[in-house]
């Protein structure tokens, strides 16, 4: 019975997100029963989603309740098994959370899922060929829809879900622009992820400023939206949409500390006839394995091959998911543990 | 060549429309050539959409023209014919704007529609069973894609949109609750319309009052909305929303006179996984004809008889049509000139 050590959430943010708001202790894992396995975790995602559960607010799913360990997706390998469908050595991505190992009923449907690490790195059934990347393609396929030629636009283009987005819209023949934070970012999403062009949002503070450079990205406008952020890169992608355009709403981590975030003109939702649709990707389980498939053959092929920002140790966990929440990573963020 | 007086659009409004912006003329119609008829007419039709082509704003149709005959829908009958297609004294709908009298080139499809009166009332065809009447059904059906049980609103519930919207609502076995201003309206939408309640807004001139009284409405939330207003209605409606609500945005009244109407919580849309979608019927005429076989049914059947507001003779239309801006008609505006 190896030591476990794990993060709780300890308490909510008041605005900020702050690591007092986590709290380290070591624990031992317990014995297994019939049809548990002992995974030990490789790696933790860090993901923009766990901030809403931070808090204690009505919204798509309960707040990640106190004094428990953080939730969040896992990539790692069996360790010890009293399942006969999973092996030792087996590599599995679940639902571990913020620990060093977790003990798994894995005879329940869903909870573990077997990878082939053959042509895709263990890290990236945590992004590009995870949930991260199936956000992507389900905002892409089922809500924006596009045709070839249209051209799309994403904020938030070098994370986990605009590197797969690219990837995805470029393969169907589309005009792909990101909206990034900082020059870095933006040379990192035309050069390495293939996007048309990348917008420096930091460049351009307020609606009105990324409107004109969207225009000239854009010269056609945009025909489908891919929505990470919101406030006023929302607004401003919304000044240069076409009739009929659709955007996909996967998230809005500028108000996630609670910031009152207004669209200014809803009116343009009307003027344009367009359509407007907020998803969670995990309810919409029935598109995975067509998702992972396109995904999984992206990165075999060479085609989906992002950066990843790699935190090393559980401990680095509450730094590193603070950094995220503040753009700091570079591609998806991982904390890595073995 | 009867006398023919004409409303031309003349000036454009700078904040609110105002009765200057229109001016009266009066003029004889000419002679028809081979192909067209002369329809006199004996309703025009004022309808919300009308305020948003007196700007010459970019939306999704072309400003109405300065110095020409302000367009709108007419309802009327054949006085003289060229068409082998029209006899003198059809009953004919059409698009022949604010004037007693209008020629058409009535061999081009889709200019004019022979309207059958024996269960109808002409001016029915301007509202309940016209544009207003397909765009209830087209927000209902196509967009809010209402279940049996649901509970669905609608703000500016007693106008020719709303009370088609209660009667095909109520025939899909769905609790519906309406939006109004004034308890005598509020009355009406209940006791004549069907509504199963109905909110006066000017009892609750915020979001926040608006939202309770829409919890006390809608015990189980609300599962889609019809908007026509816009402003703190639609945001108060985002507060009581359930999960993967639908929203048609038809129109938003509040905004016409360039006020800013700022959407206050869209992640709502998000947290609630919602579709906001507008739209604009005259985009759609390929659901026309099942649309007005339900609502000409509806009516037939004495399950939809909203009452209008009627202003005689076409010196009262710029007054009516202002009223109509706020709100001070009482179901579907007309003009009647015969």
């Amino acid at each position: 019975m190896p030591t476990n050590k794990q993060l709780l959430l300890v308490s909510r943010p008041e605005r900020e997100a702050v690591a007092g708001n986590f709290k380290l202790v070591t624990t031992r894992t317990p014995e297994l029963a019939a049809g548990q396995v002992l995974v030990r975790h490789h790696y933790l995602s860090l993901d923009p989603y766990m901030r809403g559960r931070m808090n204690d607010a009505k919204s798509y799913a309960p707040p990640q309740p106190l004094g428990q360990v953080m939730q969040g997706g896992t990539a790692g390998e069996i360790v010890e098994s009293r399942n006969p469908k999973f092996a030792v050595g087996d590599k599995v991505v679940g639902l571990g959370g913020w620990q060093e190992y977790s003990v798994v009923d894995a005879s329940q449907p869903g909870m573990l899922r077997k990878v082939d690490t053959t042509h895709v790195p263990l890290s990236y059934y945590l992004g590009a060929v995870g949930m991260p990347g199936v956000t992507a393609w389900y905002g892409l396929v089922k809500i924006i829809a596009p045709k070839e030629g249209e051209t799309l636009t994403i904020s938030a283009a070098t994370g986990a879900v605009g590197s797969a987005f690219g990837a995805l819209a470029r393969a169907r023949g589309c005009r792909v622009v990101g909206i990034a934070g900082g020059p870095e970012k933006c040379r990192y999403a035309v050069e390495e992820l293939g996007f048309d062009a990348c917008i420096d949002y930091r460049q351009h503070p307020d609606a009105s400023s990324l409107g004109q450079a969207l225009k000239e990205a854009c010269p056609k406008g945009i025909d489908g939206h891919f929505e990470n952020v919101g406030g006023y890169l929302l607004d401003a992608v919304l000044l240069r949409a076409n009739a009929f355009a659709r955007v996909a709403l996967c998230g809005m981590i500028a108000g996630y500390d609670g910031q009152p975030l207004p669209m200014a003109q809803p009116s343009l939702i009307l003027t344009n006839r367009m359509k407007v649709e907020g998803f969670i990707v995990s309810e919409h389980m029935e598109v995975w394995p067509e998702a992972l498939k396109e995904l999984g053959a992206l990165v075999a092929a060479g085609k989906l091959r992002p950066r990843e920002s790699i935190a090393q140790g559980i401990e680095s966990a509450p730094a590193a998911f603070l950094g995220l929440l503040k753009g700091r990573n570079f591609g998806k963020q991982l904390v890595k543990l073995v």
